[in-house]
């Protein structure tokens, strides 16, 4: 199963980060290596004129493009928690969702899939009333929701019939319980043991947790931050092991 | 043709312009008396939450719903002139137009229009170029605009091929060049007069300035503002004109 | 000890949370009855104008000011609990504080205390590590800060030598731990049992909880919220127990 | 008087324009190679961690700080002009002026002066009226303001009994109105011809136009834009001249 997974792991990326004059990741280095785009909308990154940007380096690229939205915090770049309801959940993700699908109509490129950001992303792995959120919008457009494999990302997915995309992440660590561990702030990763790390995920079907346990993992993609300095390296060398 | 006009000449009203707990204008009372809504799409007012009430509130009552993007400007509620470039208007226009559709796309209702908001709307009027910008985004949606008659609005409009539907506003008035006089604050009008420069207008085919001047105008729409504090009355007072 | 404390009871109230073009509670009626006004800052509610517009307004009326530094949540009105370092609280308090004082310069007011707003006051109740920071900030401007008696709110600013003004909430429910139920939405509120509440709080210093339990309260002014429809007749009621 | 003038000329910087994660400029570099900094104050760019670590590391480095306020706009970065009436000018500049001063009360630095940003300098230097809301906000703290010598900034300043501090740009083309050319987005500096133009003008009293036309100017401070990727080449370089 490890072999048959192998040929279809692909490699995605949160880009469209930057902000007005404010640059940032290494998205012109990263398009070429990456097979999918997780596009910032707005909310805790990106604004109109970098969305249209992105999506148009994406098209150039020959890159499938989801939407990435994230919370309304702009300042904490959607990495601080927020008590939100299910109601307010299903409407931010449905409006950045709508937007990012605006500049996708003006290229011709169909909406790939749906990936919450950062701190949406990791409340969505744990409560399912609000995974249930993500999920009728994916629902109303007919895409994948991507996450962490085992968490209420895939179970609300799969009950509710919606296409589930796990990923593994290898600029980031595992908790004991299979949790990923989110920073606030970019930091290097070897690319040689980011490298390992695919390269154990997907011949074994294993990842290590920061307690040293052994967790198995499925997965169909494998995430790699633009915003980690070396992000190319990194990509390049996760590459070599998939290809 | 003004007997003709008149089978066909709509109310349409800029509903939505609340933002979160701050309520705005009359949209209960409104929505039952008009035909189309120009939702604002959380740039100059409105928000995800108040976005998808006004939807789901104008598919109950069978209004039809345009987009009203504005400027990003939430303290001057849109009516701050900017000076932008026209990618830029046409990356915001897109943006919001896109959220706005993903709230429709939830309740499959089709987008019926594009009319930009407060002092985007008289940028647009004066100036082909920023014009251009908004009608690109119409193309691709395959929509109407809404607009001023004889301005920048519908010469762009009708020169790409885009339906243009022009508008008579009774709760604005209109200089000696027929251009609108936007005001920032609310004010009350009287649905006497309004009654009176709408049956003008229809009958007539006329409007007057502020300097007493008789100026024709076209128009298959009537606006009404919602924040108009008696907007409910001007509306039935234009309603039984239209009749 | 009561009736000792009865002279001293203040009324204070949340006022200056219109939002640009978006007015909001009952300020015109309430600057009258109140002694204190917590002036909204900018994050929640408030924006430049309307923080100059309440300045004058508070000065005019011989209101005493306080800032009521919120979370950077405009669309959830502060209402939305976030996770935020103590480095990041006493960043964004000692923001908005300053930009208060920037407007109590230009009327020669000084500062009165600070009294943090919505999910913000209630993080600072229950975290000594957040309130400290809060406590930083007053202790840099000399002032008091207003809060919870019993709570963290004066368990951390005593301790650190700031004076700890207690509050009475007559338009909220207490929980049976003490700490308040704050609703994302404004509710009317029964001025008579306003006013009993008040009476009881003042004559036998206990307040009932929603488990209809009575729990000890030493408090030195009552809250009123302005968004209360009915806040100024609340405002009435109170006074009258007061006075 | 050029020789006079040289010994007290200072070199100022634009600093504290990160948001968030988002980084920007060369803070770092230039802190150390210059005599003041304009920190933003979270309108254009900063936000309340940034501007604390800015005015921590200026205090650190015994650079003076003067509050660099800008238009409401962080996608534009203060460099879109937008049509704002004194009153909002005004607001705007002292909740930022105000909002500053909270963290230099911190660390007991006083404010040296304000510098209005971008686009907002440019309006202030063209309109009178509007720089009479910059003069009434530098009156109530008792500071100097910065700009463009001959302009609206110098004459309502010195008018109003306001100290005036004449700004000279190295890495910015003069109009041949001498008016400065503002663009929106960061561009390379030649520091030997920064150098040169640092020198003339403090020998000759001199700069020479795009036009080619050479102008009188009067200032006391050289102006070093941060996000000129090569601001500390330009630094070094000016400051070789001063010294």
């Amino acid at each position: 199963m490890a072999t048959q997974r192998r040929e279809s792991v692909t490699v995605n990326s949160d880009l469209g980060e930057a902000f007005g004059l404010h640059t940032f990741g290494n998205d012109s280095a990263l398009m070429g290596l990456i097979d999918i785009a997780n596009v910032a909308c707005g909310f805790h990154a990106g604004d109109p004129g970098v969305m249209e940007e992105t999506v148009s380096f994406a098209k150039q690229q020959g890159v499938r493009v989801g939407a990435h939205p994230g919370l309304p915090d702009l300042v904490g770049f959607g990495r601080r928690e927020m008590k939100l309801t299910p109601e307010e959940v299903e409407n931010l993700i449905r409006y950045q969702v709508g937007a990012l699908n605006g500049f996708l109509a003006k290229y011709g490129i169909p909406l790939n899939h749906i990936k919450p950001h950062g701190s949406l992303y990791g409340m969505l792995a744990r409560d399912e009333g609000l995974m249930l959120s993500a999920v009728r919008v994916a629902q109303d457009y007919q895409v994948p929701v991507f996450g962490i494999p085992g968490s209420a990302h895939q179970r609300v997915a799969e009950r509710e019939g919606v296409r589930f995309v796990g990923e593994l992440y290898v600029d980031l660590d595992y908790n004991d319980d299979g949790g990923l561990i989110i920073l606030r702030q970019p930091h290097a990763t070897d690319p040689e043991r980011a490298a390992e790390k695919a390269q154990r995920a997907i011949e074994d079907g294993t990842i290590v947790t920061v307690g040293g346990h052994e967790l198995p993992i499925e997965f169909d993609s494998i995430c790699i931050h633009s915003d980690t300095p070396n992000a190319a390296d990194v990509a390049v060398a996760v590459r070599a092991v998939i290809a």
